[in-house]
């Protein structure tokens, strides 16, 4: 079954308001197996919501309009829908009460053009609105099926839940089932490169790559009958990529990002870990911070943006400093071990590097920078060369020191086969 | 001059992804003076994206394409486009040097699909891009326009200021002359209360606000003939802007953010800062030295995150940390305090609060927040119960940090008529 989507309203094609309505929709609809190829906004006009509602409904067997429900003049989605539908409105007195009661109850007087928002289509279905004035209606003619909703993602949401998942979900024969696979520290095209097989010969189970600072997601989508038969055909794609990337997948969870896969790796090893960053200034530990429980592990954060600061807050040398300058893998190393001594952590991570736009040169250009890892007595510093501006810059140093981490904590783990230290 | 924006991209549709692109461009586009009557979102499907790029021809003068420009075998807008328009594709010798240059300076190799980036349709305008591989693409063709936009906002956003943003407002005959007023400190609500005679009256200028994480800019917009023209409208709005909102305006300029602002009142007044960060974790400091040159008067950053770190690192007695609690007044006075002293700094400024989503109680919800600020020997303590997730609470007090910071030293040089001191 093809669904499509369209978001009524001139605040969304005047980039006012993010049209977050429209991922939801997407996304419910996926995970019913629901085909969408297109989705639209257009404005409150009349002429133009009416040809796009003709144009979906050529192509579409349900259209799922939101916005303009509202009862302003400029709200005439339940007006256009009808007119294409060829239906008359009627004022419905089921509406009307649940409109007067919305009111009662808040102590408000109902205005004349509230009583806009109870004109029915005829033969439509009516979905109660349990967070505002605006009913949605399901309208069925000639096998195509037109649903309205509300626009405020605080009653859109709540009322697809309740009433429109389930009379799709009562409407369709398949299941959608992903799962992500995240990987990090392997560049877009690189991961492309190992699974260009894979994805060439792909149909279902699919496979999309999504590239974020740092990481590459891929996500993996199957179609079945029920949810079982969807994840038996999803897990042998799962295993096959785990055999490709091995260690560079840090989860398989939709909901754990990089920093909680680390944070995880620390608790679950019982590890401390201290910060110190110059150029990204405290990126890294609010990332860490980002995660809940994060405290038990936590120990300190250091920025340590000019040299004196490195100098008495982590006991980095001065001669260190003189000699091989602030961005440079000696200093990195002493941020390092300074801050794990310093703090008693077991892990501690630095970051030393030339954001920009100035200060830098040809032998040091900006985006060079250097990340150290101190686990449990050894250091390893990695030295990286990033592109883009001052922020993006900074973003994938926190990736890439996120990922040495992780990858300094497991390269322990693989040595020391008899517990902590 | 008609514009029409599509989003290409599977993981749009599948929801996998919010279309913040849209909105972003949108928003531009509509402070150009430009016109738009269609959004719409297609997958990465030829057959479809290609009868979509016709519609949309059909009905603008120019069509915004963002996302499908990747390395990946899916990514097929450019030869999509090129085949609409009816161009063959060359391998652009700059653009391979480009992307050469990118992967040399990372010490990564190239692989062959990248190549596929430097495919470009003859006659079109190649826009380099700074922040990845993929390059934009501008296409004149009987009258029409077609800009192809790399997906990723942080590739997207920088491309559009610095070469398509130019490119289009040489291309309308009457000039969009916009400033923002930006205000910090003060919420929407009344904010809007304060104008809402002068949004009701308005045309020419318009009074756009905007809210975002403890800011309201209001952007004021007109039109005439030519810039000065333009500017003539504008400046009365601000004067009376000004007028209305006094000292809660940061700035007037584009490109001075909350943190460049407080920045520039550190620099000017020769004022060293620190800073000492609870549940934020290191945000505000992070914030703090996005700001280029900041150099000059950071000092140090602490995230003290556990009670030790406060006492081991600031210096917060442990007295006062049983006795009130680790979010409270007093902690948020002794970490501004012990900060500043330790660190010999004129400004220090503390953050600690309960972000969620564990962690509340009746006396203490999540949500609660304490920042202290001490400047030149005063140290003054707000607090402030802000609403939503662990994100938007952290986000929130970084705000009202800044903000604090702001007003602070502000009141400290009314006081003072003497110069520093």
């Amino acid at each position: 079954m093809v669904v499509e989507l369209i978001s009524v309203g001139t605040e969304l094609l005047l980039g006012n308001i993010i049209n977050t309505n429209a991922a939801y929709l997407a996304e419910q609809c996926a995970s019913l197996g629901l085909s969408c190829y297109y989705q639209s906004v257009v404005g409150d006009n009349a002429g133009r919501l009416g040809e796009q509602l003709q144009t979906a409904l050529s192509r579409a067997d349900v259209v799922i309009l939101s916005g303009g429900l509202g009862p302003t003049q400029d709200d005439l989605t339940k007006e256009v829908a009808a007119k294409v539908i060829g239906k008359q409105l009627y004022l419905d007195e089921n509406t009307i009460d649940r409109i007067q009661r919305y009111f009662e109850t808040r102590g408000i007087e109902a205005t004349e053009n509230n009583w806009k928002q109870a004109m029915i289509p005829e033969d439509a279905r009516v979905i109660d609105n349990d967070n505002g004035t605006a009913p949605g209606v399901i309208m069925e003619e000639n096998g195509k099926t037109v649903i309205l909703l509300p626009g405020p993602p605080g009653e859109l949401v709540p009322m697809f839940e309740k009433d429109i998942r389930p009379y799709l979900a009562g409407r369709t024969n398949e299941v959608i089932y992903s799962q992500t696979v995240k990987i990090c520290g392997v560049g877009e095209s690189r991961v492309e490169d190992a699974i260009q097989d894979m994805i060439a010969g792909q149909s279902n189970p699919s496979i999309a790559p999504y590239a974020k600072t740092g990481e590459v997601h891929l996500r993996v989508t199957a179609r079945a009958e029920n949810e079982k038969g969807a994840r038996k055909l999803v897990k042998p794609v799962i295993k096959e990529l785990k055999a490709r990337f091995g260690n560079d997948i840090y989860t398989t969870e939709e909901d754990t990002t990089l920093e909680k896969a680390v944070a995880d790796l620390l608790i679950a090893n019982d590890l401390t870990v201290s910060v110190a960053e110059s150029c990204t200034g405290g990126m890294l530990s609010a990332r860490l911070i980002n995660v809940p429980g994060i405290s038990e592990v936590y120990k300190s954060g250091y920025v340590t943006y000019s040299n004196k600061a490195k100098r008495r807050l982590i006991g980095v040398k001065k001669s260190t400093l003189d000699k091989y300058g602030a961005v440079s893998e000696n200093v990195a190393r002493e941020m390092a071990k300074g801050t794990a001594v310093l703090s008693k952590a077991d892990v501690a991570v630095s970051i030393t590097g030339i954001a920009g736009p100035d200060g830098g040169s040809e032998e040091k250009p900006v985006g060079l920078v250097y990340v150290g890892c101190f686990v449990c007595g050894t250091v390893t510093v990695r030295r990286f060369q990033f592109q883009g501006n001052r922020t993006k810059v900074r973003e994938s140093a926190v990736s890439a020191a996120l990922t040495l981490m992780r990858n300094c904590i497991l390269e322990y783990y693989s040595q020391v086969t008899f517990g902590k230290k």
